[in-house]
Parts: C-alpha cells; structure tokens; sequence
C-alpha cells in the first residue's frame, strides 16, 4: 500500500561512491537515527543480486521505523523487495509504463528538471516530484543547468504535487528552499559523505522542520 | 503466456559491442531472416528508457515471426514490453523472487556452469537452461572454467530440462553440443559478429537441424 502521508522532510538518496568507504546499510542507519523521513537507495553499477540484497536489508531497517524505501531505477529490484517505490529520471523507464507494471498502490516519483517535466509528470500521475539541480552539484553530471531557487519557485507554482529539492542542498541553503516552496530537501553527500551522517542528518533535520514552521 | 512448446534451437543473444556498429534491431533483423528461434536481448550498460525503447522494436519484429524475445536480467524491461521471459545469470536476481514478480506464464532461463546449478535451477522452477561456458570465449569475462563437452553431457544427465550450450560455440562445433545433449546453441559472436549475420544465422540453423535429425 502507498502511505497515506509521506513526509519528503528530509530524502536521503544513498551513493556507495561517495560514502568514504562506509557500507551503504551503515550510512542509512546513521542516516535514520538522524531523522531522515525518506530513503531512496540508488545502485547504478550494482549487479541485480547485490542490489537486491542490500535493498531487502535496507527495507527491513526501514519498515521497523515506518520510513519509505524508494528504490531508484530499477522497478525489478522495487517488486522484489517489497519498496514503497521508486524514483525515476528521464532517462529511466516512462511513467506510463511503469505505473502499468507497479499499479497505483506504489509510490512514483519522477526527476523533474524544468517547469514542462513537471507539468508532464503530474498529469502522468507522478505522487512526488524531485526537483533538480536546484545547485550545481558534483553528484549528478548529466544534469542540466542549475534552476536555482526561483526555478524552483515556478514548478511550486505549476503542479500541486509534493516537491523534493536536489542538486547541491545542504545546512546553508536547506532552509531557502523550503521557504521557496520546497516540501522537502533531497540530499546525497550532505549525509553519505559527513564526517558523521547521524549528526550531519540531525542538523538538517532540525533545520527542514524549523523553515517549515516559518512557512505555516 | 509461456509459449506451449519453445524452439532452443538457435538462440542468439545480442551484444551492441560486437555488433560492429550495426544497430541490434538490424542485426535481430538480419538473424531472424537467417533462422534464429530465440532472440535473448541483453544490454548490460543502457539507460533503462534506450533499454526499453530497442525492447520495443525488437518485440514488434519477433512477435510478427512467433519467436520468442527474452530479456537479460531486467525483469522490470521485461514487463514493460510483455516480452515472452527473462534470462538470469548467477549474479542476477535470485528465480524464487524473479517467478513471484514474473508470474508462471513468463519464460525464466537460468545460466548454470555447474551441474548443482542446473540441478537447483531446475527444482527451483527454471524453464530452461543457459549452460556455459561450453569453450571459453571472450564475450563473457566472468565466468568459470569452461565445462567442455563432458560437462555439457553431465549437466544433461541431472536434468530434463532444455538446455542451451553457450560459449565459443560456432559453425565448427555447433553439432558435436546438440550431440553432447544441447537442446539447443545459443551464440554471440558467431552471428552479431559476422560479416553478414543472416548468412552465418542460416548456416547455424542448418546445422544445429541436421545435427538434431542424426540425434533421432
């Protein structure tokens, strides 16, 4: 079943390359203890079966703390494991087709990088848009350029769907995109490759909720 | 549906890397003219929408003959193009979990390199088996020794299953594996390589059928 309510607060989307060594099951741990209200777990390189496996390890961390798992891509490994989810660019499989194989129950969230993506993704039936790159960022390079805040402003004003913000969010600029209609930030190295991902979570948790308030 | 009765005769698996820059829809094309039964589709580094898409069109072509299109591990790519089943190597998601998403009516061909692979494949639900390698070839990097003949005959006495020799498999030494017990050669190079893949496709369907007549 779709959650009734997710809160996007706080996406963490994992990177095994940027997690200084750290296993990808610890970083979301850590990540967890935080506060982060979303997991989206991204495997590009991954072979199925050690995807699969470490999905199916994530989940069961996941579920116990009632915390969505959104897989990226890959809607095979999403079905095996039972995820909430899955995330997918433009260049992954159209939402049409996904939805078709996931049915409604399943949450689809789509990458979108321009006020057209958005309005694109919603009438598609997308539940969440991940709004990208708000910030240049050395995660993504096959990104576009940076929409910026007020890029971000335009898709708030386009669609009614919850919006997460990625692409180069962290403690310093969190709290402007919220307050620039964000519902949520989407981060990859702000938590995988801190020093300390629980404490680097905790901040910007805290500091997610307090521009919230401020929005109310 | 799971075709009643599949053709392993000649099975060819495609790959954009040694297809010498000949698009793969051009090279199933040509094969298919040429007496190809099965058409495996594997694309190890595409973006799953280019995965998806070339899916699509190689469907369209097969679905119009009656031959089977089976796709490498994406069972998600596999769903979305209703393509007749998947194949499954060994790093690729475990067959119990693959059959629960996939359902009985699809195709799951598992590659087994030992005869405990193919014996467990085959308990597990397996529609047929991929058995490599049968000489070593240099379109796979990460399989085992090569099991030979005698390995391919041992494989064949374990299990009722169809199976398909693969692995530096050619027009030299297609009939001595249907001799040792394939069902059926499954080849890369020797078509999507060649000079003209519709001319090597016919003269390996001619014979893999001749050795199967002297078979009965």
């Amino acid at each position: 079943m779709k959650p009734e309510t997710v809160d996007y607060g706080l996406y963490l989307v994992t990177d095994r390359g940027l997690s200084r060594g750290r296993p990808t099951i610890e970083v979301v741990a850590a990540a967890v203890r935080g506060g982060v209200t979303v997991v989206q777990l991204r495997e590009k390189g991954a072979e199925t079966r050690d995807f699969v496996k470490e999905a199916l390890a994530v989940r069961r961390l996941l579920e116990a703390r009632g915390i969505p798992l959104i897989v990226n891509d890959r809607i095979d490994v999403a079905l095996a494991v039972s995820a909430d989810g899955v995330h997918l660019g433009q260049k992954d499989m159209p939402i049409d087709m996904a939805r078709k194989i996931l049915g409604p129950d399943k949450i689809i969230g789509i990458s979108a990088e321009s006020v057209a993506d958005a309005v694109a993704a919603e009438k598609a039936g997308a539940d969440y848009l991940g709004v990208s790159p708000i910030y240049a960022t050395p995660t993504k390079t096959d990104t576009v350029a940076a929409l910026g805040l007020e890029g971000l402003r335009q898709i708030r004003e386009a669609v009614d769907l919850p919006l997460v913000g990625i692409g180069g969010l962290n403690a310093g600029n969190a709290a402007e995109a919220i307050r620039h209609g964000a519902d949520g930030i989407a981060v990859v190295s702000a938590i995988v490759s801190a020093d300390d991902p629980e404490t680097a979570a905790r901040e910007l948790s805290r500091i997610v909720a307090e521009a919230k308030v401020r929005e109310m």
